[in-house]
């Protein structure tokens, strides 16, 4: 299926890195811990980072009923981009010096999630972005955790994807001149070991779904 | 010194987690290889990834001069934030659920640098905060390559600093409840082996500011 081009998704630069598959669109959506919002306030931009989840073609964000941004958020005009880096690339010159990335813009325009059964689902899909396995593994909300979480829904139907892989694309003089190394340098996320909590009890055994946790 | 707080950088939530120091903020955006600026166009917010570099308290930001955005970002109000995640954390509950992280936000007005040495003097910083090393080795930009790049000033005088470490902080019913592993799952970006372009003349050695660069 092919991403619907607008004119504010249009890509006026490097356009030949667009991806208009929504399959690259969710593929770079499924593989982040972190979006960052961008909202207006009194006129200007705030960009925060935040956690979310996808079900389908829509996002879920949310945060603390008690938030600034959250108060500001239903029915807002709002863009949610999340990006991977994927290496440094080092041409020989600096002007084509890059980044191999990928990444995602969706632009649209929230709704508050009212709905209960919507929300306890959205929560589930916010959780197991962060930490897949964690909403079947931990204790779920309460009715009070609930209200004291505001979830809000965001349409797939607007967004663009770019993406940059492989080498530097020196200007031809550079590669004749040669004397220069030019290549990549790949970037990558990694788990370490986890760390138990200090006031953990004997009992539970450091589960899998944490153990076993892969990147992306 | 201190960020001076103004009421767009104070925290309305979880305050206890921002940090005023700006040697604090000058860290976190070191530490950076991309930031996400937020600007306004049409009524709307779009966010962006982007390189960037610091000299002293002012942040430099660069684009194609044919990029959609570097066209209305002369004077515009802007948000720019880097944002470093270091680790899921697993609380026994999923509420307590969160994410350590060290994110800066830099609130101002963009200003387009014209004078010929600050702007060369702002690319070096973009370069070696990408590529610490490139602007001694690669070749320099030449005129036209100068005229095709954009560079934006953007003053770090109004900026906030939020940073979460340490374990979960559960609810103490569900501490003593127990039987629910807790703990942290430290998130780590490594750079893999430099993978050197396919068109790389048998000449030059892999030079050590890419074989020995470390993240952060």
């Amino acid at each position: 299926m092919q991403l619907s081009e607008t004119p504010r998704t249009t890509l006026t630069r490097l356009a030949d890195r667009g991806r208009t598959e929504v399959d690259d669109l969710y593929a770079v959506l499924d593989a982040g811990l972190v979006g960052h919002l961008g909202l207006v306030r009194d006129g200007a931009p705030v960009v925060l980072p935040m956690g979310y989840g996808r079900r389908g073609d829509g996002l879920y964000l949310h945060g603390s009923s008690g938030a600034g941004w959250a108060r500001v958020l239903d029915g807002a005009a709002v863009c949610f981009t999340v990006t991977h880096v994927d290496g440094v690339v080092y041409a020989r010159s600096v002007f084509d010096h890059s980044l191999n990335y990928r990444c995602a813009v969706v632009l649209g325009t929230t709704r508050r999630v009212a709905d209960a059964d919507e929300k306890r689902d959205a929560l589930e899909a916010v959780t197991e972005q962060l930490s897949p396995g964690s909403w079947s593994y931990a204790r779920l909300p309460t009715k009070r955790e609930l209200a004291a979480t505001s979830v809000y829904a965001l349409d797939l139907t607007e967004a663009s994807v770019k993406i940059r892989t492989g080498p530097p694309h020196d200007e031809p003089e550079d590669v004749v001149a040669g004397g220069r190394w030019a290549g990549v340098l790949p970037v990558r996320t990694v788990f370490d070991a986890a760390e138990p909590a200090p006031d953990l009890d004997p009992g539970p055994v450091l589960p899998t779904h944490v153990s076993d946790r892969r990147p992306g």
